[in-house]
């Protein structure tokens, strides 16, 4: 990357909140308020509402992709108004704004929290008052407004032990004789099967898939083969997939494709002659 | 909020185009075109086709986040073509702009209208001609783009009485004997209900929700019962709402997630044992 | 339009990636992170999955009512790692950026190529490396990022003959004794059918569609009838389309709402007594 400068004018803004009613726009319209000159980008809206874990993947998927300085507004958020934080994290690319039950865990394995904050002070809430059931508009949009306009993070509230931080438990994988186990993680758009098995794993390796009763060669692209065809490929955030070409891998395997991820599909990775 | 200055260069959109097409990134090159300055903040594009009642809703829910000043074009257009006015309006917070249709009847219910213009002065239209079913491109978005560059809205086209601007008539809510009557005037992506009635109507009173043979019990927060559990809250809105911890609320009374709002669905509050 | 200035820091993206996974958000990212300055504008991202034509007639409807010097990015790429090229091509009214797949097929119809350049110079891709299946984050959206901010498009790679660029095919019209036969290019959210006929074709006519076994009248404006009513008129884009006063033309034809154009249904424009 070319621009590798202090940029702290960038919120990116990640939900479950969908795009039907206003609640996004409302998100948008605080921040505007706040400060004007401060660019919003919505990393997408279509989390499963209430999937911490798939908003977890989503947020890791792209944080990496943003100027250096930008703030992180992640909304997943089923325990708003109960006992659980809200957190300001400071990592080495910048900073997350959320709550504190796990949506962070899968960037904070890549990205160590340097810095973590709750957010207790409510100065930098939006005022009069704070309703029950909409901390992202009314805590977390206002905090994310403040950090990107150059306020520091320790102001936002109490330091906390960044190890005190929540995190999921994801399903690990493991290597027995040669094998790699592993499961779905998350299943995009396209239907493409997106594994829990980095392509680290495989490096300088031949290799396919073995699922239920199917064994899927392992190819370049998509297009290296017909239309139609079940392939094995490294993806484009590092992980390996399972797709068709032209087609959905999720369709074909009777898979949902709104399944939030996380299925307990069991796939191992297998020697195949090159 | 900390800013209070005018920034007339936000306009908000608020559509039923559905993002599928080009309609509503058309808007935003019109805008872009006579002056790539203004900044456009998206509502949602997903209120039902030809929904006025929603659009209205939605709207009113949103207007109020954003900064002094801001340009709120709204396009639910049903009677486009035909000798519905095209108008721009003046509240106290900013500027409407869109159809006389009712779209405007819950802002201006809370913000009266200061000065209200029918759209005639074809100067400010995009040229050289006006289609004739799509005003949001062709009259909406160059009005929108006018008013926030800083033309004044008399300049738009002739004043008229905003008395005479179209109001819809909504379902009232009725108080008797200590129980107040009402309906559900819209459904959210997470399934929750929201009531027609007012927060305000039930302050320093313990209540819960009479619907069918359901008593619904207030709660303060989603997550102050288990996970499935039935609950009535003042949503951020300051609305009564019913809710489902964890849950849809609309599939668990069997009620369509896509059905527009104004439902006949008659609850009551009354009181509870506090 | 009354701003006809050389603005080059508008970039529009055209899509099928939808909007529930972070592919739109992270080619956001990759483009502010090369040039925070630089305005992304949204045209759709739900373009059917790899239905280029659905993209070429998408792009076409919104590509002139950008400022000049706008960069069009548009990614439909089923191809994607296979020998199509990726390629960037002046216009008269600016740039478009993608794949060479014949996503641009309906645009040059309108605006001939004057420069073409195939994207073989890696120093303006993202670095390290390109993935093998994700070329719009990798490829596409750096190039675009430095075509917006000054990079002369020969620079880009290799300059080669506009007329080697791919193209479809789509179905003509013909003109047989005073019968216009054309068919669908596209349904639009709204259920609207859009032919393949220009309204040009029809000018000074009186007119009327015969399809299967109905006769279609011709009217001005939806609201022209009783709501219900099935239409034809000519639409926004300069098409005749076919359309229900206040319902969903696809709907009362049994057509799919997600089908995504070209059927192969036949239409006839026919004389009517005015």
């Amino acid at each position: 990357m070319s621009n590798t400068n202090i940029s702290p004018s960038i919120i990116t803004l990640l939900t479950d909140f969908g795009l039907k009613d206003i609640y996004v726009g409302t998100i948008e319209g605080v921040i505007a308020n706040l400060n004007p000159q401060l660019r919003l980008i919505h990393l997408t809206h279509e989390i499963p509402p209430q999937h911490i874990a798939a908003g977890s993947f989503c947020l890791a998927s792209s944080y990496a992709y943003f100027p250096r300085g930008t703030v992180h507004l992640a909304i997943v958020d089923p325990g708003v108004g109960s006992s659980r934080r809200g957190v300001a994290i400071q990592i080495d690319r910048g900073y997350l704004v959320g709550p504190d039950n796990g949506l962070f865990t899968s960037v904070l394995r890549e990205s160590p929290a340097i810095v973590a904050v709750e957010l207790t002070d409510t100065r930098y809430w939006r005022s009069p008052v704070a309703s029950l059931t909409f901390h992202g508009r009314d805590i977390f949009a206002p905090i994310a407004a403040h950090l990107a306009s150059g306020v520091k993070i320790i102001e936002l509230g109490e330091t906390i032990d960044p190890l005190t931080l929540n995190r999921l438990e994801f399903p690990a994988i493991a290597i027995t004789h040669g094998k790699i186990s592993g499961s779905i993680q998350y299943i995009d758009r396209f239907g493409n099967l997106i594994t829990n098995i980095p392509a680290t794993a495989v490096v300088n390796r031949s290799w396919q898939i073995a699922m239920a009763d199917l064994l899927i060669p392992q190819r370049a692209t998509y297009s290296s083969v017909d239309r139609g065809e079940l392939i094995a490929l490294v993806g484009s955030s590092g992980w390996i997939e399972i797709a068709v070409n032209g087609g959905s891998a999720s369709t074909r395997l009777g898979l949902s494709p709104t399944e939030p991820g996380n299925l307990p599909l069991t796939l191992e990775i297998v020697e195949s002659i090159p």
